[in-house]
């Protein structure tokens, strides 16, 4: 019995599989898969980082080992598998993998019925998947719950495709749009739960932009702090994401607080600086535009080539009003405070507009209580 | 059969009644009334307008009516409605209203039982009305749901007990707190649905106040226009709430549009001015504080005074920043637009913070969508 409504409940259980990888596995994408025969889940398997096994291996080990055989004996995965139905959240893949293709692992196994969620979204691949396991006979269905799966990966799937990172903006204000004094001082806008729910947004982040200002003023690390929320990755798996510092005039020192701290710096410049005196963590790099400052779009670029599948930005009005009008920005997340801080105090974004039909629309995705503020999710509106 | 269950139920309705009168009853409150016997409900009635009859002998002369005799003919009243229970929102009065006092109405209608939501707020006239009906032997229980009928009259409520108007402060802002460009141009910053809802806030408050910046910027009216939102009461009934403008130096000119209007206005001046020249409808008023400035105390209390319940401020950032620092805001309303202005428009209160120690906490009531916007109620908490 294979009707639509089973495929959809057990779609929906190889996303909750994927989504466990989601502070692990880039530069790869998040994956789940479900092995289903007669009815009953033989396999579960998820991606946990790069280098260790695909999704669809580990649920074919598990399979082979919930039949109380060897996981790595690949001939017993035939023995457990054949005729199953493989749920998968990406296409298998057909080239890679430290356990070779996967599409060939599922052929291997005999499975009846692959069901996915998306293609690969890298165009230069996409079907190579679906076309190894068609010739093999087995039978491919989809793409299902594909909004989820494309949500679930959608640093991956903007990177694969456009070669930029996908790129969120958290900003924390006050009920009048104010994120800090006119000092400076800014500790602290939003509660503790809010502050928890940033950790979350850092974990899952692959880098954090910031300007130099922020660094030297808020004396920010910008590290993901383990255990401080609920479902955080272990203190082992937590991948503290490489923080970008945009410094054009080379103003920041060894000593400040982000750089005691031992994860992966990348400064940026506009002009050649001396690194001698940097501990080694600290990786200086120059990307200077015609204007003068630092090129966000080179920095992006930079990112994803590097593998970021989403970058953070974490700064002042100043660098998070640039990368939005340079239309940079996927998306921002505001936490609201329920206070006042009055006219005096700093503002949200620096723009460039003096009049009311250069106004920014915005399409607010999402508005929640998080502790004692609200946090919403906006996503720039350009076209409106 | 007497059940609780049924008075909250049959109070509910008689709140329902009371509601139908806020745009209109002031400087009186909104009352409703309903009369059930036998589980039967046998009249209702609610109060429209000062001068009019109140919500008690509304309903008793609805009884009269619906059971086939004259609503004037008070024998009537006791032969339908002896043995009934009353339900009431507000004590009836002792001493007061064109049929006489409410509370002997229903002593000579022999009704059996009173049931109240609240007691009449003013201290020197409280429990006079259930006197009145204890002494003739009916039964007197209450409150019941009286935050409920507090919140419908909480305008009448203060004034009573303090002396002072309920003062709600309506603004219009960006996601990023900005109300207006740097120029002042302001048009429009929410959307129709937003901009309905501050017509049914202007048409339940007795004045608007305002800054003539605000008058000589916007060309702003201040009037309530009939018919512009759902349920809007009949253009014969809607009162146009009195239009106080803070003038202190005497800047407003008879031309403008606001004046052109011809509902009434009061101009708050600081010291004497030419009243030559000006409409009739245009009264001057010198309110001098100390230091300068309008005392805004003065004019919540003179406001009182001519029976003002409900006053909206609809201002700018300096004149809604001194009711909020003053501490005479009791309620601000942000209506919040799914858009940017940035860091040159302006913002949404002057207050004179310049640490996060002294910023000003708020208590969100409600957050709710309104067409395209997002309208946030919330309370200032200056206690914690």
């Amino acid at each position: 019995m294979k009707s639509q409504v089973n495929d959809s409940v057990y779609m929906a259980e190889a996303l909750a599989l994927a989504r466990r990888g989601i502070y692990t596995t880039t530069p790869n994408p998040a994956v789940g898969c479900l092995l289903v025969r007669d009815g009953q889940v033989i396999g579960r398997g998820w991606h946990r980082r790069a280098g260790d096994h695909h999704a669809e291996i580990n649920a074919l080990r598990n399979a082979a080992e919930l039949a109380g055989g060897d996981p790595a004996d690949r001939s017993m995965w035939a023995e457990v598998c054949r005729g199953a139905t493989c749920y998968v959240t990406l296409e298998p893949c057909s080239h890679t993998g430290r356990t070779g293709p996967c599409a060939e692992a599922l052929v291997e196994a005999q499975v009846a019925r692959v069901v996915y969620a998306m293609e690969d979204p890298n165009p230069q691949v996409a079907g190579d998947g679906f076309a190894r396991l068609r010739a093999a006979g087995i039978q491919v269905e989809g793409p299902l719950l594909e909004e989820e799966a494309l949500a679930l990966n959608r640093g991956f799937v903007k990177r694969m495709t456009h070669g930029l990172p996908w790129v969120s903006c958290k900003l924390a204000m006050s009920l009048d749009g104010r994120t800090a004094m006119a000092s400076g001082e800014s500790r602290w806008v939003t509660g503790r739960r809010a502050r928890e729910d940033v950790q979350r947004l850092r974990a899952s982040s692959c880098a954090i932009v910031t300007g130099v200002d922020t660094v030297l003023m808020d004396q920010a690390s910008l590290t993901v702090r383990g255990g401080d929320w609920p479902e955080a990755p272990a203190d082992g798996d937590i991948r503290q994401p490489l923080r970008v510092v945009l410094d054009s005039g080379g103003r920041l020192t060894p000593d400040c607080l982000l750089v005691q701290q031992p994860s992966a710096v990348l400064l940026v410049h506009t002009r050649e600086v001396d690194a001698s005196g940097w501990p080694e963590h600290v990786e200086h790099l120059v990307l200077a535009e015609r204007e003068g400052g630092v090129s966000l779009q080179l920095l992006l670029r930079e990112l994803a080539k590097r593998g970021c599948n989403q970058v953070l930005v974490e700064a002042g009005a100043k660098v998070a009003g640039s990368f939005l009008r340079l239309g940079f920005l996927d998306e921002i997340i505001l936490y609201m405070a329920p206070k006042l801080l009055g006219n005096r105090a700093r503002g949200l974004f620096e723009l460039p507009i003096d009049a009311m039909s250069a106004q920014l629309p915005l399409d607010i995705k999402d508005i929640r209580a998080v502790g004692q503020d609200w946090r919403i999710t906006a996503v720039p509106d350009f076209d409106s």
